[in-house]
């Protein structure tokens, strides 16, 4: 997985490897001992990073696959809106591929679990932070390239989830078919969005 | 739940509760002792109905869900796309909303499961059959209306994606803002999808 590809101390391996089990599992399966396991760290070593468990573990995974994927975004959407949607569109699809449709997206993972009762907890406020600054991004740039102001939240928001339903509908499929049609809408929208006069 | 209002025996009764917490906790957190107490059956008659256990009650739920939500596009689309795009939406927001943004989608809950290493469950091909089913309606309605034939599919998967991803954005945003934003790019795409000249 793209977003686990860590050199990094101990600690954020243990993070990248929560975000990847997270999206592989989803939240309620993956436990303190497993992501231990799955990220090749000591058990003792993930309780001593993370004393308040498995919820502060969660939410850090989420914080950095959000993060890492806004960063990537943030670069490439220098070039434009239609380089930046490549390059989000083929980070998921390395994860996707590179895992066999095993892994996908932590954010969405932790997003379609119930939270406990009266309670959001901080995993699913790192989902929506996360959410929301991939549309921010990308808000951002379609107006900055000629898009409608008002118009460019609602493609925004058409963008992340689109992207976001294809990834589990490819991963249910072994297929990159959902993606690629879904890329190829997108980059069309995109085109006409920053093409036309305001 | 929409899907779970059922007045039927005890087995369909089962069935819809394994979708609705399925739909809310994912398919790992699911088990069959849950989904009887979920579905307010004893779980002597669970076990009974279900002897291959929970693989076997999950890609019913699934199958379920897939041919109920089918059911109603296919009534709902005799209007035209936009009336089944809208019968399709209002169909996830009743769950969304009267479920307090609690529960979603049982057939993407299960696409984001990672499944047993060299194996494809029967649930997983359930949920393929049913986004394809899905697509295959709304292609079928976008043609029927005008709409290009090559560009339909791209479309229908666009829609199923993107409303898919929406269900999750506004679960975790606990707002219905990210369904309402894909549900007006969704209308206004159909609308000049099927407006346009051959």
């Amino acid at each position: 997985m793209v977003l686990a590809k860590s050199s990094a101390p101990s600690r954020d391996r243990i993070v990248a490897g929560a975000a990847d089990l997270i999206s592989r599992r989803g939240l309620n399966a993956a436990s303190i001992r497993e992501v231990a396991k799955h990220a090749k760290a000591p058990l003792g070593s993930t309780y001593h990073y993370f004393p308040e468990g498995k919820q502060q573990l969660a939410t850090e995974a989420v914080r950095y696959a959000g993060t890492a994927v806004a960063g990537i975004l943030r670069q490439e959407l220098h070039a434009g809106p239609v380089a930046g949607l490549r390059a989000f569109l083929g980070l998921w699809r390395g994860i996707v591929v590179d895992s066999d449709f095993r892994a996908g997206c932590p954010v969405l993972a932790v997003s379609v679990e119930e939270p406990p009762a009266d309670e959001t907890p901080p995993a699913l406020v790192a989902a929506t932070k996360a959410f929301q600054e991939w549309e921010r991004l990308l808000v951002e740039t379609l107006r900055a390239h000629g898009a409608d102001a008002e118009q460019a939240p609602g493609l925004a928001a058409l963008i992340v989830a689109s992207v976001e339903g294809a990834i589990a509908m490819s991963r249910a499929e072994r297929s990159m078919r959902p993606l690629d049609q879904v890329a190829g809408q997108l980059e069309a929208l995109i085109v006409g969005a920053v093409g036309r006069p305001d």
